[in-house]
């Protein structure tokens, strides 16, 4: 007889919306044992530790000073995400955190400059990377199915915006909710050039007083050339809307789950079906499938990805776009953050930018 | 601290074909331990063993035996399940057995009689009444929105037929690869009162000589008036095509899984899109679903469905719409097998024929 | 300068509900000039002369004797075609009659014999084989880009039931509704060797007394060993539903109209489109190259399809299934109306049965 | 019995690509009756003359003299359109004219005035606008049916790029081929406040000599406060590609012709549709309706719409774009032309700007 199959024994950091959510994936997934939940709410992590079976506490160094955890999952807001990275890899923790990285560079060439130091195995959270269709894209475009890219597109609407506490600690619409697209554009085209964006406060006017927006259409200008549009959004009437295109001179590739489930009513409206209304319905598949391969890849040792150098690209890909919208200048990409990104040492040679599993 | 989640401990019987398809699931998926397998072949047996971290044995006495099996997974060739759920219940293990309950009716009323003598939690694997499609259709037609029932289509096709000798076993097109078309038209529409079929072999005309076909349709006559077609077959050039219709006064249902993944490429050819291409890709949530459903029905003591005597009526209309295949005559179902049913003692009041979850 | 461009003077010949139509295609059409209509009620007539730009007359024979009257386009109810056709014919007027070319078989050979005696021009409405779609279809098949057929299945509903008075006249369920599907399962993969038929008034039970139905569905099996559906209903709340698939060795051709306008609503509801309400449509094209195929085929003397030959070998197939639908029986289509086709002269041997254009 | 029905007896102008697109549609249509074919090429004014059975000539002086030509149908090259209108407008002829208007404001102004001064009925052909799903979504949108207006979204890919000699002389990307896509938003959401735009010369790199480009996207930031992008190009692989969407409150609205034939072809490769591959196959209704609106306005004595006027400011927008591009400035649309402008009188009160039919 053979060993039982191993699981990577996990903490998870933060028990808030993003951490309920990853707990519901969890909770149905082999490969990973959560052991220890950690939020600074104590009622928090006691709802998410029962519903795991695992032990909580709203203390940090409780929790990476247990033997019984090899690795962390970071749902934390946003701004913490840094300083927990920082801590768990000195505490010598493999580290999977949610994106953002960070919410400016100089803490994410932090991050970045502590996991590297230590060591530690680390993967960001850009679940689209791990979704079939995006594989599927990712492969094509690698090989050469679509030749020359000349074209990006990519929508980003939440159903329903976050709650204002939310919206004003995010960092901004185009690092937090935009991110997302411009890793994948990045991830599925390369490298941005230049950027130009506009926006507003148009689902919640209040919105404006802080500065911030909820509304926002970008150009992209890609290095090899290719042009992009986003559109990025907090409210829809309709539900979840992602969708992403990359047009090359042999086609176009769409990228859109515009059924769920996989039913059709036809009645005196016509013909209607429903779409995903909540990322957990979109990506089911690729929240599973990139924790499991932080799992697996922690455990024989192989290389994870996206690593946080990769996360921090596109962090500064959000800050450029966000620096644009706020502004209304023109960004060149690659001189957004120039000095701090120049603290970081080089690359190590095998990980490409934007490279994809 | 709660107490670590509940794992329902199992053995899987049969590791051949589709206990490898359970294999793959019960692998990622959590609430289900398999603590053996068994096989008739060790090698079987041995391999899925090691992909599932358990222990594994030829001899299904032995694994019966064994403490650490509180369920039984049964994936064994279709003429044995009616055995193994017999020994299993006299064991007094929960058990979970694919399709079909039993080729012929005196196997099936055995199965049925041996789990409600020993009084086992027992479930059938119609894995799609746990698909969110087929869950949705049931849900709205219970609910009245389609009106009274009028039209019921079906298309079960796979994309190539299995070996031969597979074939000449199963029992018959419309009892096995028709079955899970059957089950649902009793579980979405209601009892068929009559059917007619006709076939050929126009995929494999070898299998003309064993009195077998590849390609039948049928006509349904429902007990509620509606009217129904049924197309099945064993080879496709296009992957796996199940398509079914309900037709109600208000309006249609279609469920239909028709791209996979969620890709559109747009080239020199037109619009082009993937589709499932086996019963794993069409059918992944149900199959996580349907086991899921049994572990913590099992663990918790609720009704499991469909029933082994829900199962009995589909596999009574199996059998019948093969006698009309092989005969051409119309069949009335309800005559169909009335003396082997008769020796059934009365339905328990409170599961209702056709039940879904 | 060139003289301009030369118009087919015609008559039509009934204007109620599908004289109407036509005339609403004519309307807009240039390569035909309506000059005269006729139809019984002077009302009718009058109205869509007037729409025209025609004269009119309740008399055939007055319409008939026109000089600036070449072609008639036959409108008026089903058991009168035989006859319009005999007088037209006779009177040496190129003819376009709507389906179906008769009412029973003595008629359609009479027909036929009153046609190809006076050899004048002539085309059976059949439409959908001039719709694109279905076109396509047939050249892929005759291509043979589906390898061997082995399957054919039709639906075809009608948003609401035609008047009782209608369909109590109208020849039976799978001759009026059902001819069209017929025609095409004849059209797309070949003769019918035989078929099954089950059906209700499960719209309008009061048809129950005169015998008819509204809802049927049949089985046909194909002399080249194709299997068939066919679904026929006079009743949907969700629009005019005709599909029609064809099923080869190499791939599945599948037609269907299911987008009407080209627009889909995204709210709250989920994504909705509308669907053709009506077949005028469904078939705009088609109505429109049917009747410019006619005038062009009728003034360049090029044969015309379908024939009334060939429109009697669909007629044939609509007796023999609504003869299996009311009996119960299966019927031998070849058997079927044998002495009365015997009637008819051999085939011109250049008209290939279900030849399309 | 009534007179027939009148046909509005019409001289095209221009005989060329456009021309000849136009001819195909007017040759199946009646209510417009081409009796003069005029273009500075004999060749093409006689071709085309012969297949609509018209008379031709190489003088415009001529035909506009002709008694028999009522209306001017003008497909003349871009730069000549203001021109030709004038002196149609001299000449007391209703006019439809191709887009653009013209190719710059001073030429756009004094077509407006020339007509006005004339009071002869105009029309500018943006077909789009008599599109089914366009006039389905503009009155949805004037019922309110998407509340308040959120976003914009269009894309405008030709298959392949037009003759070099034609690119030069066509007046900018965002012009001729944008036009359609800026007069559909001012039609759809309203008036633009600002516009910029990054371009390239990605298909023939040639072009960029001459200063012009074959891509281009853009960000509109709407009166209103919607915020849209814009995507235009002159080169797919897989056909013509013209998609607009309109974003609300209350949902959003996506049209697409995304289906041509009506026909689904699964083999090996999956699912597989064809989708228009030139702008005769998306828009052959619009090309009908405009023609025939514009023939029953002029006979009946009712406003065309868009008119000169209209078509101006979607000029002008095209021109700021363009401009935009050009330059990458941010480009206030009402600061754009000015002066030109402000040589018009006030526009007539019934008209206002970007009503449709």
């Amino acid at each position: 007889m053979m060993p039982p199959q191993q699981d990577l024994p996990c903490a998870m950091i933060g028990a808030g919306r993003m951490g309920q959510a990853h707990a519901g994936v969890l909770r149905t997934l082999s490969g990973v044992r959560v052991t220890w939940v950690m939020d600074v709410s104590e009622e928090n992590a006691r709802r998410v530790a029962g519903q795991l079976g695992a032990q909580y506490s709203t203390s940090l160094d409780e929790v990476l000073a247990q033997p019984d955890v090899s690795a962390v999952i970071i749902s934390t807001p946003a701004p913490t995400h840094a300083d927990v990275i920082e801590r768990a890899a000195k505490a010598g923790k493999a580290i999977f955190t949610e994106k953002p990285l960070a919410q400016n560079l100089a803490d994410g060439v932090r991050a970045v400059q502590a996991v590297e130091a230590a060591g530690v195995p680390a993967q960001v959270a850009f679940q689209r990377r791990y979704d079939p269709a995006y594989v599927q894209a990712k492969q094509m475009i690698d090989a050469g199915e679509l030749g020359r890219l000349e074209g990006f597109r990519a929508v980003g609407r939440d159903p329903e915006p976050p709650p204002m506490e939310y919206l004003v600690t995010a960092g901004g619409l185009l690092v937090d909710m935009g991110g997302h697209d411009l890793d994948l554009a990045r991830f599925l085209v390369g490298e941005v050039e230049e950027v130009r964006a506009i926006g507003g406060a148009l689902v919640n006017p209040e919105l404006a007083q802080y500065g911030e927006h909820d509304t926002a259409v970008a150009l992209l200008k890609f290095e090899n050339g290719a042009l992009g549009t986003l559109e990025v959004g907090l409210r829809t009437s309709y539900g979840y809307d992602i969708r992403t295109e990359v047009l090359g001179e042999k086609g176009r590739l769409h990228i859109e789950r515009d059924r769920r489930p996989d039913l059709t009513v036809y009645d005196a409206r016509g013909a209607n079906h429903d779409r995903p209304r909540h990322f957990t319905e979109r990506f089911p598949e690729a929240y599973a499938a990139e924790i499991t391969a932080f799992a697996q890849g922690v455990l024989s040792g192989l290389p994870l990805t996206p690593t946080p150098r990769d996360a921090l690209l596109s962090l500064r890909l959000g800050l450029a776009a966000q620096h644009a919208l706020n502004t209304g200048e023109t960004v060149r990409v690659a001189d957004f953050g120039r000095e701090e990104l120049a603290k970081l040492p080089p690359a190590p040679a095998e990980i490409p930018a934007g490279g994809g599993r």
